[in-house]
């Protein structure tokens, strides 16, 4: 067996934790992915005890799956990126976090999500995921729109989406909107059906529980549904007018990222969709990208 | 001084327990007042723990106001009316309550406010304060319209009217909508001067909260600001629909409660506003006069 300083030569854990989940992957000194790891929500506004055991959560199975101990996670510097420490409360507790790492360098999801898909270079991103927002960095210089969060933003997300047709079937229950198949759809999801029964099923919980009643709005938007048609067209509106003021700052590329993005991008303008690249790679490569540029 | 069992002949207790604070009386056999206490939140929804020491100490304020001494309270029935029990898991836990009363006869914030409102008779309310609701009960049977919590539901109410104008400022703030004279009382309001202060200020904050920014965006309404009127009016509408639901019901009348209500019955539609009557009682008279009915 090689001694640990042989081993980790070159070796990068990249992260990328959202509110959903954790993504860790290890790297070679050549960004070749040894291995992947995933966990728990890791948005630090939810919660900072969840989101640091979901890092070091992710970055073990990572180190697991490639095969090494995770007793080594102490001699693999890590790029993190997470949703959350664009507010600056945030990303001071977590940069204070005694990590696992050898080092940590810490960054915005959206920073990472950006790099990664434009491989470094200057560019333009959009993720709707159980969040959205909007990111651009162009001669060094980086602009947010949106990621405001839930529920008070993060509009055209999926926690978004979720919320305003969970909104609009408690007005149906009410009897005060017509109800629509969505009624239906969003009843069997919840496996309630009433009004009582659905704000028990719905009360208090976070955007993920949200996000995950996203697919089905989608489901009955494309079967012309008059509800969810109007909620993921007003969340594609405005996806589509984040691009419009990211794309004044001519950016060369942008990409949409993001578990939402293969739904959303037909519903956004034509001239958006027109733009759009695919990314080079993911969040977590991204973080792997920044750690480097920092190490 | 009179032996206990005298004292407190005829005497009850009435609570009414919401999102924002919790109110007790003590009224004699004449039902006149003799104290009053006024303590934290008691929706159970929110926190079991909060909502019970909010329920005792409202009431051992209003004994201790009347000159009596707390102790007496174990020597006492009450009657207690609590946001968030029409949904039955939380009737069924506070029900169970080890209650510090005599006797305690658990009613929804709903039929006590009715009973208040119309002295014990059949009668309909709508309810807009932190959170907005509409309740009708005639020849025995109620219906609830709304009372379905936030941020998912009560539209119209206060929380709903601040976090509505939360987003939008944070839309302006964006440079994805124009700013008006709200985005600027708003900011004003909590103290903060960007987007990022804003989400700083505002993430993960409680339907309390946001209802103490429903007067700013009224103030603006009133003052024609387009973005705060587009808000007030669709609320305003939500309430309206509600009403005209509830008067179906053929209650003899109908009434409008709640903190919000001088603010909002102006932008009600002219025939709602024609049916209002002032409520006889608040609705902590409500429940006793519910505890009375129950003993």
């Amino acid at each position: 067996m090689l001694d640990d300083s042989n081993k980790v030569q070159g070796l990068f854990i990249g992260i990328d934790g959202g509110g959903t989940k954790c993504k860790a992957i290890l790297v070679n000194e050549h960004n070749h992915i040894l291995g992947t790891g995933i966990s728990g929500p890791a948005n630090p506004l939810h919660g900072f005890e969840q989101a640091t055991q979901s890092i070091t959560e992710s970055a073990r199975l990572a180190l697991i799956d490639a095969g090494y101990s995770a007793n080594l996670l102490a001699s693999i510097p890590a790029g993190v990126g997470l949703a959350g420490v664009n507010l600056p409360v945030l990303f001071d507790q977590m940069n204070n976090w005694q990590h696992p790492f050898k080092d940590m360098h810490l960054a915005t999801d959206l920073l990472i999500a950006c790099l990664g898909a434009h491989n470094g270079q200057d560019g333009a991103v959009m993720i709707t995921g159980t969040g959205s927002c909007g990111f651009v960095h162009v001669d060094g210089v980086s602009e947010i729109v949106g990621a405001h969060g839930f529920p008070h933003g993060d509009k055209g997300s999926g926690a978004w989406v979720g919320l305003q047709a969970a909104k609009q079937v408690l007005l149906s229950l009410d009897e005060l909107v017509e109800p629509t198949l969505l009624t239906d759809a969003v009843l069997s999801h919840l496996a309630v059906s009433n009004a009582v029964e659905m704000v028990e099923a719905i009360a208090g919980k976070p955007a993920a529980f949200y996000a995950q009643m996203a697919g089905l709005v989608f489901e009955a938007a494309q079967k012309d549904d008059p509800v969810a048609t109007a909620v993921v067209q007003e969340g594609a509106d405005y996806i589509s007018r984040v691009a419009k003021r990211l794309l004044t700052k001519q950016p060369p590329n942008i990409s949409l990222i993001g578990g939402l993005g293969p739904l959303i991008t037909p519903w956004l303008s034509p001239d958006v969709q027109q733009r759009l690249v695919p990314p080079t790679f993911p969040p977590e490569m991204g973080a792997v990208i920044f750690a480097r540029q920092q190490a």
